[in-house]
């Protein structure tokens, strides 16, 4: 019963998905100024996140929500922890706060694993810029220019049949490869942010794809589900999907 | 451990299951004026989706929920998520929203998939056009002209003994195409509507019935349950109920 | 992995479980005309119902429920859905409602199943008119005049080991058998109305059991749970237990 | 697959563990005469029902919550359902109720199983008047007048490897036998209350605990995980832990 | 089917984890002499905690808590259960408590089990002063000084194939002690305190993690879950992240 050869990690960008419900009864009975202060002062907190002016490096997005217990989520990477924290909290300082409430959230970071890229993590002088570049998108990503998102929290199951901590090192690196060979067939469609959250948040990882074709994402995560790294050993949480507005587009949103 | 060849989908129109309960004591204190107003625009806003005067094409329909949890059920199909999203917040600008709380949502997209028909996905002439038009209908389905509906959504699971997205593709399709038999044995009693929900909502599919008589909807589901299909590789999240009501009676649906 | 033979299955009364809280600190606060409305009102549509003024046959009861969750349950029995959909909201129009809210609820409909009276369900004439009437007892019970009532909602598992739906009719069909031995032993003392909800509700069956000495029915299902069908083959829902009084007392309950 | 044998029971008082959250907010926010209300009501209502002026025998207790979920809990042990139905309402209609809101309860009945005592369930004439008073002190036992208390409910499994319903009678006995043994030597240290609530709530058993020093439960229950009895055959509910007050004391508690 | 011999368990400190949310709405609206009293009263009752004013002994330490379900954290370490609910009541009688509810918790107590240290639960004279400085370290923990906190609760399994209570005392002192080679890797990177929990709170054990580099924490963690301790036989609960503010920061913390 021998410990099983953990990847090395790399950490990049802290992220926090900051899921918010409309207080829809609160907006249609308040007076026109205080509707136009909300709409100012939220906007105002989005464009100033999105031009990330709180923090030096980093990136936010806004998106409208569909379904019930969240409408609206504002994604926030930031270099630290502590940026997360003040940005969640400023939310709260504008007018439009009194017309929303937190009902979830996922704190998370970026994370490449050593499955992918061992003489990176050898600390080898990599020739290979394109690696290097890679991974720095990986850790520090923009956040792709599409109009939808999914986002879903996952674990990697500890059953006595399947259990994904007990495999071997090579076998867990070949089935990350055969599972990143799906996700590359869909380069160009489908665009994903991969963050880990062990000891932060109450699953292992954060997946939060991106794609201007819903189905994109559908067909890509249905093609996964029969590869052997998820139909045996993916557990997957709750799934929300939302659509991609700007900040100047809040009065919009909150007109319905 | 090698990948499962998942069966090809082709998806059509995008669905909304909006369930929202009715503030009944807010309802009943309400003046004369104020029930008039949410009756109006609740009535014109359930209309005029229904016929689907917002979008290209699709269709709603609205339903009372019985049990706790919900008591009105609004179903939108659209040709996109963008109308959906639309749909959703439109209805908040209503007085009727005054009156009513989002409490469970199901967010999905009608789907046909390669187990029932291999030919039509292969891109090979389809000489037989009523399997044309047969697909057609379950990607741009009409909504069911029937007094009850039943929801629910489900996940095929995978575990070590019954995992579903483990067995070799032929044995699915034998599978569905099992289930499928019984689903035939009931036609004329009971419609479906199919919809796949993989990177949108909590589950795998979302499963809408429709039937004019309440036990033909029980009978049918009670018989899929002893195919192995049910039995073995089906689990099964929440079920509601549901009765059909026109635009036209809002008012006696709140009336009691 | 072939189908196996389900057990046919006959209908009869659908059925509500109406689970509301007491709104205690609302009912201390309100003004004596109120609470006087409140009971006239509400012991009127308990009265009504229980009289079964509203359709053409069924019954009604009132239970004070014991513990959290649930003040009241109101049991409904109609012939159709339509009707407990309107004795739902009718419900909501009494100026009782405004002290209650609907915290929990059951749907369902009374089922006799093949595994019983075989001949009965192959129509072959049924000589033995007990047997007719013992059935017809089941599908339009008359609600037992007991002192207590415990509701709980129950499946039939489908695990590798101890999965119901892939056992041979016959097997199944002998432990329903034996079940049904130990309920018989309790005739006198513990009445039960057997419920069907496959495409109604959460679980698959509603189990009611009435008694007037509450330790009977723990005995009951006590001993129940050392039987197979239960012990292997039973997965039980939430359990909540009350105490009937009639409509006219509703003013005692309410006083506490 | 043939029916166990059950143990035989006999039952004693019934119980109802009734847990509260007091609204600190509105504590605060009370005049003066609207809390010395709450306070005289309230204690009244704890002293007269620790005193049982409301029925022939039994018992209550009050206790501080530690931690979310619960602040207080009133234990009522009582002769009928009846008494604890009414008990509950009673609370209800005092001024302190005002103040607190129930959020969850346990309803269960005293109970001696067979496994303990073949003899006194056979019906010979128990001349070991010691085991007769002993079985007495289970079912009408006297609140033990300890400090804290722990509380939590549970049930045995009924898995494929791990089903305590399907293992024949002597295993059973021996197995409870084995884990009274561990109970006895914290004789002193820890006293406890076992009900049965199949039927009655949401778990088989409740366990009450009572002890002055809290290590002495820990140990007790961290000991008897290793047993199989627990290790194998139990699954637990919530845990809740408490401290003991005097009715009189009701407005040092309130008072933080 | 014997009885596993338990490891010995020393206990020293009792604690409380104890999260809030803000009611940023609320604050937001209050007059400025309100917020004023809340920092002030707020303030004063975190660092009189902190400086233990209130015991004989133990911490305190504050938190701001990312995501949604709770923004505060107070941690309180005291030599007794009496002393935490005296604690977690007094916070309620403060102005900043009309801000704030409490929304979830965990009680325990730190624990040392003989796994560790055989010879100290011997009661053999201990010569080596420092595992006796040690162990006291670890019942009588100093809070460490870092910005950043995790919290998590966590059970050992009890399945057939995972079952830690079923294990030989050797192989779970091997298992623990390979375990706790990794935690000795993070030294000066990660401190932990330990506490149980079993009778006082719905998991077996809470685990507090205390770090500046919050990467340092999911490290840790990730390369434990490899360990068989954890891939075998851990169940984890829900986590949360906090980042610590000195009393005196409550003004900044409420800011936004």
């Amino acid at each position: 019963m021998d410990r099983r050869r953990p990847p090395r990690t790399e950490e990049g960008w802290y992220v926090l998905h900051d899921f918010r419900t409309v207080d829809w009864d609160a907006w249609r009975d308040a007076p026109e100024r205080e509707r136009e202060a909300a709409i100012e002062e939220g906007a105002e907190y989005l464009a100033s996140h999105e031009a990330v002016a709180d923090a030096d490096a980093g990136g936010s997005a806004t998106f409208s929500v569909l379904g019930s217990g969240a409408d609206l989520l504002v994604l926030h990477l930031r270099p630290s922890m502590a940026d997360l924290d003040t940005a969640e909290r400023r939310f709260e300082t504008t007018a439009l706060a009194d017309f929303t409430e937190q009902t979830d959230s996922y704190v998370s970071v970026t994370e490449v694993s050593g499955y992918m890229s061992e003489e990176y993590f050898e600390g080898e002088e990599i020739e290979d810029s394109g690696m290097a570049r890679y991974i720095e998108s990986r850790l520090k990503p923009e956040i792709p220019d599409a109009e939808y998102v999914s986002f879903y929290p996952m674990d990697k199951r500890r059953e006595p049949e399947y259990n994904w901590y007990d495999l071997p090192f090579d076998e867990r690196a070949d089935l990350m490869s055969g599972h990143g060979d799906i996700g590359r067939e869909y380069a160009g469609k489908v665009t994903q942010i991969i963050t880990g959250s062990v000891g932060f948040d109450d699953h292992e990882w954060g997946v939060t794809l991106f794609a201007d074709d819903p189905t994109q994402i559908k067909k890509l995560l249905y093609e996964m589900r029969f590869d052997p790294s998820s139909s045996r050993y993916a557990d997957f949480g709750r799934f929300r999907f939302g659509r991609r507005f700007p900040p100047a587009d809040l009065d919009a949103f909150l007109a319905g």
